[in-house]
């Protein structure tokens, strides 16, 4: 591969209209990351010495979102591909080469682009793509393999409208001609703008080679303009991680029900059942099972936990051989030992517990540190919150609540406590002792009911 | 096209065997509608002057179920498909047309119809379909574009058999020859049955042209027999409306993954996560996000709200910017404010909640009024129910509910009231005031604990 | 069909490398069985006169997982195929006939081998398979219909190479035949392993015919060697499963988003709407509904109950026309009568419920005998469990118990008795009492409310 410089420009600066969305094109998300920011990310894989986006609709918007290590090129009006890379031509030196990316073609990946700057050496390089259909793209003439021309659809006779290797607009340049080039671009057309397209008959003249590289899918070169084909990207790299997951050997009950939009670290056997999503970035350890329906974010799990279905983590840390859920909410800032047990209709926030300890029904832990050994009964509350601040409430080891317990927040109960049933604890307790507050239980015989009202 | 007046008959009188179901089947379903109903809305799009539909098996059963705005035509007997129309003649006037729709048949669409329509002119038309695989179908024998015959599987020679264009069984027909040739129709077959598909003979031998109109795909004349093709036309069905929501700019995470029993009007910026459905009349606003799993009929939801997963919401409104779930139940007579956040574990049923009010854990809100800006505690239940009769809760303004209360209807608490946690309030509450009804709380130290039955 | 005594051997030692995977590689499921108990299945649905699995990698595992009326013969070191079949010769007489199956090949189904033996008489019988790629494959070389050679890729010529009958590895022999073919076998190849394919030519040598039977679709003789084939297989099953109780008359509204990993019982009219899960024995009675998402094993719901969205059930019986859901979680040794109500976010376990009973709201029922026609107020818990024994709570007909209660077990509740509002239930009660126990509500007029504290 030619070894000079390698810079990128990432055009970025559509509105999408086709989108219907106030939102700019290219930050609408495929697996959880705007289109824009994937391919900074896929450009930047490939170690060039700068990286030049050029923005316009939604400026603040993209800039806000997007990671700003890049130089930013504002494109005011839209005058066309080449307008948008002449912008960008003050961050690109006379030498080494520029690569021209989109930031609504979120799915290329490296060894694609890899594949076409070894092609194009220090020549042109244009990704092309064979299309069963190729109605409506501009059609690559090929002469001795080399490209010699992009005819568009409205000007292709009947032997090129044929053809069906189909120009992409990924292209690499030299930077030696782009400046030159770029100033030759006429708008002499019916959008009266500045084609990139127009650089492959450029070079021609110039006598420097284009050397056509084809994906080797579709989706590689992709773009986004509605949601349609957002919707189509987004299911294609689902699958595409699916595949690599399963090849990694995680069990996936279901490929085709399965998202994650972030980052999956895993241990072995981990086993996850239909119509998971993960977010952001999860950890799984060895044996982790994740159960049907389940929903987690930025969550790591240890090794041998069971998260059963419907449950919906986010911002926790999940113990070893723990038992969550069904229907267990685990919120940030939840920490659980090994062993620990969170039922059904549980939520946790901002709460730690020591190992094996249980809440397994119809309970909020809000803001409480919860020994090691606790059970912690059905319906327990801990009021954290009196209306206008946050309380903490501390459980100690080897502590048994009874069913139906409030915990008026700030409390602390010690070791060895038990709660009664029933009980609104407000003040804190020591180790050992027996808390209740209850009423007396009365009884009236006979009682007669109250009767059906006339409607 | 031909201005004469338009008559739909719709043959619906069929048991469907093959279902195994007690429902008629044309009262099975898709996309949550009986295909008869479909079909029906489908005949209407069209302006006729008259529709007509032949009943016969489960007659009950449909004229409950299905609008009856129409004619109804009993057959009594299954005598086959001239038979049946036959049997509508008295609705049909001698002059118009009468294009013959099928109750199982339920999703061919307007422009499809339209096309047979403007092709048959005032002579006959007739819905066609190519097939990959035309084995079983009666075969069109074309001459010069006109169909002068269908020749049954059964009777097909060779080249016959070759022919992949088949009979739907779709037509329209000149009234003015209809009776005729209903009348004309012979029975002489292996079932004994009197065959529409024969009126392609007659209208020949007149000397009226059957013109034949080729469906764009195979599914707009699909007949259903059996629940596999139910479940293959429901699925072309959902991913028909999904496409058509991604073109008007919803996202959808997963197309594939969404189902809508009913309509959705939406507005921009609505993102909609895998697995949802959606029944009924639902309206979202712009900006709402729906998370996965959730459930929604017949639900309006005000700009900016976000549903949060595993949500569950019926015959209820949310305002705007409202936070919803997980795991929220929202139930019939539901009015919730701008920003209302309901969380997990919570149902609310014939209950309005004001501006800027929370119950976010474990609460059940029945048959309750509450105000804006109040907060309700963790654990809280109106009771509403003494077992006979139901009873309404009016909490104020800005009043602070405390963790685990029980509020016993018919009660009423005033506004910037404050209850305790633990407390079971039965008698109501004037403004401003702190209301506790809770036990004191008792300490027994040193407590012995029971011990691990032996067993 | 050769009348010939028929025996099996399953191939079952490898260790399933590309797995990734501590547990063995047949022992990975599909449809929630071990894929060599699939394949152990199959073998019986044929009659043999015995079955004799080869183990070695994970041998004890195996043992424990699988059911042991089979022979099992254990292959210390991995020598190749044919070193294994080897190994079973003491189980197989010298007459009659041996069928070669693999436990790592899960999907073949009787038909099929009923076809192969059917076809191999007293002779040799290959199962080939026909693909559109056939590379890395063995080639079929037939002579008159006839198998005279497997031809391995690297040894095909570019006339082999196109062939695509490809060997699957599945053969039945005639025992007279197999030890001396066995022992004649050679491991000089790459590997050094004794390959099956190589009985071939040993049978052409002998004059003994080999007849191909080629299966009707590659999945029947697909093996599992990874996870992506795995979850490939795994769907396969499932839209096979669906597509038969589609047949049968259930409905599914999503036949690729049901999953069944055991077996199903079901009635006329059994609606199951998207995403539901069933595991292990199930029996849904005539009219039942399943909502959507649903998860049950091991249940039986009788005619006319409807299971809303959301519903997770395990090892219970639920009567007829019951409601449950949505969010209900119904647990092991619950019993519920017929009309029986469990609404959203109540758990039941160990639980039985006469006729017409409800518990609609945020309940748990645990160790619980509830009588008929009994009301239980939202929020109430069976205190069921005292830190170190459970215990039982028993409520009679007719009873009422109001919200936010807690039943202290042990305790018995008579008929028709009222439980008042928040009250802490420990002491037993008669027939037709009202019982209370809570505190009186205090007042304390013109609060000042704490303050939001300084940050």
């Amino acid at each position: 591969m030619s070894q000079s410089s390698l810079h990128v420009v990432i055009l970025a600066a559509g509105k999408g209209t086709r989108m219907y969305s106030k939102l700019p094109k290219v930050l609408h998300q495929i697996g959880g990351e705007p289109m824009v920011q994937r391919v900074i990310d896929t450009a930047r894989s490939l170690n060039p010495e700068s990286i030049s986006v050029v923005i316009g609709h939604g400026k603040e918007a993209v800039l806000a979102q997007v990671k700003r290590d890049v130089n930013w090129v504002e494109q005011n009006e839209q005058l066309g591909t080449g307008h948008a890379v002449k912008i960008a031509l003050p961050h690109l030196p006379e030498e080494g080469r520029t690569l021209v990316l989109y930031g609504d073609v979120p799915l290329t990946d490296t060894a694609t682009l890899e594949a076409l700057l070894e092609a194009a050496g220090d020549e042109v390089g244009l990704l092309t793509d064979v299309l069963d259909d190729p109605t409506g793209y501009g059609r690559i003439i090929r002469d001795n393999g080399k490209v010699v021309a992009i005819v568009e659809e409205k000007d292709a006779d009947a032997a090129q409208k044929a053809i069906q290797e189909t120009n992409t607009g990924i292209l690499v340049l030299p930077n030696a001609k782009l400046a030159g080039w770029l100033n030759s671009l006429q708008s002499n057309n019916a959008q009266g703008e500045y084609y990139l397209t127009d650089l492959i008959a450029l070079a021609n003249r110039d006598g420097i080679a284009v050397h056509p590289v084809q994906v080797a899918a579709s989706y590689l070169a992709a773009g986004v303009n509605n949601k349609v084909q957002l919707a189509e990207l987004e299911r294609i790299f689902q699958k595409q991680q699916a595949q690599a997951l399963l090849k990694a050997g995680v069990t996936l009950r279901d490929p085709d029900r399965f998202d994650l939009r972030g980052r999956l670290k895993h241990g072995q056997d981990v086993v996850i059942d239909v119509n998971v999503v993960l977010e952001g970035e999860v950890e799984l350890g060895d044996d982790v099972e994740i159960g049907a329906n389940c929903i987690i974010r930025n969550a790591t799990i240890a090794s041998g936990s069971k998260i059963a279905p419907f449950s919906h983590l986010e911002g926790c840390e999940v113990g070893e051989d723990a038992r969550i859920g069904p229907f267990a909410r685990l919120r940030a800032n939840t920490k659980l030992g090994n062993g620990v047990h969170i039922g059904n209709f549980v939520e946790t926030k901002n709460t730690t517990m020591g190992n094996g300890s249980k809440a397994n029904h119809l309970t909020y832990l809000g803001d409480s540190e919860v020994g090691s050994q606790t059970n912690i009964g059905a319906g327990t509350i801990t009021a954290n919150y009196d209306g206008v601040n946050k309380h903490r409430t501390k459980i100690g080891d080897d502590v048994r609540i009874g069913s139906n317990v409030v915990l008026v927040a700030p409390v602390s109960l010690g070791n060895k406590v038990t709660v009664g049933a029933g009980s609104s604890i407000t003040k804190s307790c020591e180790d050992n002792t027996l808390v209740l507050a209850r009423a007396r239980q009365t009884v009236i015989e006979d009682w007669i009911r109250p009767e059906k009202n006339q409607k």
